[in-house]
């Protein structure tokens, strides 16, 4: 929709294809978080000062290491900028900052940290809240796309749904058209200027899984059936280069207040990450760092902390006033709970984490009686909506797809760009490398989406 | 040479083209450790009992997460048969095992462990030793090149040196030739039956590494400068899928005899593998895995049980019998050291690990005073031939490569095989996933490159 309401900015006839029945894709149901920053008109409002550069040094270390540099540089100096369109496409942010750490606000505030401001990235860069949402309790991504449906809807942009796409059609050197199904009717259609494709990623593919990113197969998958890879494959078919495939976002499906109250420790009992850094880092450290399954250790005074509400009825597995007979129960290595915790707790007493660097206020010496959540157990957990679902401990989406510049032109094996193809969104690879920070899938899917619609309603055929 | 003797036996022309002035590439500066197993005559000439099931269970596990377990099962069912080829082709073998952890053995005993009797594959497998090596002391890989180049030599296969492809041709469906340069010149030539592809890697190519590998650039390069990915860009261009484009081995150049009886302690302090497992598991554990900068913790006794001549030059970088000031002096948070070797020597003292499952042979008791070696220091280091050269910590290739089918035809994007158009070794994704053990290149390049050979030869335009 971004990519189609710049193109059609430019005067360019623009006809946007949806293979589902409807706009919103899995955006819609996201929590609906951009990644914003660099001093946005909210930022302002709201009291923080930031600059591209700082947001730029937060990018680069969160999302890598390898992050795409330049591409970073180009988002963030476009930021502030971006953030406007979206108030002119009529989407609300409301002044104010949530200042807890969870994965979703519980209020309509505009601005949260997503971990800016935990060890080692305020260390790397000053630290301000980058995570811009809509002004809705809960998850926002919902009232994101309406609006953005709406200014489509009252633009001169011809929208098909139901019209998934096949291939593409070539011309010489330039992708010149596509083949689409339409309820079972295959129609092939020219494009005079360009195609940007923005079909999703491949967390639905599971051959393309086992091919590119196995560690991602069997968990929860985010996205919808939408993200069939189809954009990639029809690309590479035409010539097209692909850059980390491998990459993609695994995040651990566990309650932030519970977490960061917590000792989260991997297979040997040990900690390995700090707890109160953002959601989708632990996750990732856990899977792809080959520490899972993971354990949290919480004393009770923790548990009591937190709201029934806020535990997604998480409940410890184990419960004992004696680390070594949790050590036993849950057959870890004799001795090692018992150094785990007492190693922070040495520090803990005067609110340090010199080993993994948690925020002081997250800090206390744990006691007994102690309870264990077994994060990993692969059991039915409630869903926040009154059922249930299976819980693996993670839940998963790609963040792989077709090498682009800067513009969404897609490059092709040799490192040239391919005349009339663009891509955008899940569908190209983005400015996340190994590491995942939400609001970025929104965030360059949307920016570089734009980018790519205008590039290709000026390109000359 | 795999791939061509095995075709012209079929009584097909072969041509044999390389990029090189000679044959023998980089298994000619190899170890020369081919693994194999499930009963060859060297194992049972050594007195070992094996069977392919116990192999393939081995290397399912060591392999991957992930490995293509319909691969290992062919792989492991022919391993017998395939030793016996060696043979054949005058590669010798002694009965005999070297039985000491380390790189490459010092006599020229043909058989040696691999990781096969170290947790947890104990656990998975019925232990054999599997690394197969041609007869003489240290580096084989240029004995075992030797006599397949005297075997190509004595064959009808046509060798032309010097000759580099560059891209494929195809006819129809087919790939029915190549295009190749020979100092200089362009020529164009048919293949009647099958084109094979067996030009390495990508270790070379630092454009396809920041694409697919990022995390193995700037490491010490295992592989020569043929391996710059162009076998898999040709194919990509005729349409094939790739697989496993993240894989790699990146080796921690580490002396075996110090690592084992050292605690490898990661960038927290802790320890994360058991020290006398396999080291390819090791060093990938601590890149991959995000332990790295990663730190060797010996005491005195160690160092001195090992000779100077095995240590390839390692000092410590801190020496002390205080675990608090080695702690203060390297950067790790206070009593870290003193916990994990706390915990360590707590269950030593009855020869037991039960965190990390080292062997009780090499578990004792560690004391005053310990030496700390900066294993990813960045510092020249002997290189063991009079010279140095500058230590990352790593050496690095890559795995990852074309999709191919058991008989090594390409596949391509739609899951079709390719006609005409086979790959082995580095240029296809072999039997390893992530996880790496020696000898796998060269048992899985000729063993597939000896299965593609046949089907090339034998294929039917």
């Amino acid at each position: 929709m971004c990519a189609a309401l710049e193109a059609a900015t430019t005067g360019a006839q623009t006809l946007l294809l949806e293979g589902a029945s409807g706009l919103g894709g899995v955006s819609a149901i996201s929590g609906g978080e951009i990644y914003l920053g660099g001093g946005t008109a909210l930022q302002k409002a709201t009291g923080f000062e930031d600059s591209p550069e700082e947001m730029a040094k937060f990018l680069t270390a969160a999302l890598g290491p390898f992050a795409d540099e330049q591409r970073i540089a180009v988002y963030s100096e476009g930021s502030a900028e971006h953030f406007d369109w979206f108030v002119k496409q009529g989407v609300p942010f409301k002044p104010g900052l949530w200042d807890k750490p969870s994965w979703v606000p519980f209020t309509d505030d505009g601005l949260m940290w997503l971990g800016e401001n935990t060890f080692p990235f305020y260390d790397l860069a000053v630290p301000a809240p980058r995570g811009h949402r809509p002004q809705t309790p809960g998850f926002a991504g919902v009232l994101l796309m309406e609006r953005l449906i709406g200014r489509v809807a009252n633009s001169s942009i011809d929208v098909r749904t139901n019209t998934k796409i096949l291939r593409l059609v070539v011309d010489g050197d330039r992708v010149a058209g596509v083949v689409v199904s339409h309820f079972g009717a295959t129609l092939t259609l020219r494009a005079r200027r360009g195609v940007v494709l923005c079909v999703g990623g491949f967390i639905y593919n599971d051959d393309m899984l086992a091919l590119h990113a196995p560690h991602l197969l069997g968990h929860s998958k985010i996205g919808t059936e939408g993200d069939d890879g189809r954009g990639i494959l029809i690309a590479q078919a035409v010539g097209a280069q692909v850059k980390n495939m491998s990459g993609g976002q695994s995040a651990l499906n566990l309650p932030v207040q519970l977490m960061i109250r917590s000792l989260l420790l991997n297979r040997h009992g040990q900690r390995f990450i700090n707890e109160d850094t953002y959601g989708g880092l632990i996750g990732h450290a856990a899977l792809v760092g080959g520490h899972a399954p993971i354990y949290m250790l919480l004393d009770e005074t923790g548990f009591e902390e937190v709201p029934e509400d806020e535990r997604l009825g998480r409940q410890p597995a184990w419960v004992s006033d004696d680390l070594g007979e949790l050590e036993m129960e849950i057959g870890l290595a004799e001795g090692s709970l018992q150094t785990t915790v007492g190693l922070y707790n040495r520090h803990a007493t005067t609110g340090e984490d010199p080993q993994f660097h948690k925020r002081s206020s997250f800090v206390r010496p744990l006691s007994p009686p102690y309870g264990v959540v077994d994060v990993c157990a692969h059991e039915y957990v409630p869903d926040g909506e009154g059922g249930t679902v299976l819980n693996t401990g993670f839940g998963a989406f790609t963040t792989g797809g077709l090498a682009t510049s800067i513009d969404g032109q897609v490059i092709d094996l040799t490192g040239n760009l391919i005349p009339g193809l663009y891509a955008a969104g899940r569908t190209a690879s983005g400015i996340q490398a190994s590491g995942y920070i939400s609001g970025t899938s929104l965030g360059d899917g949307t920016f570089f989406g734009r980018r790519a619609g205008r590039a290709a309603a000026t390109s000359l055929p």
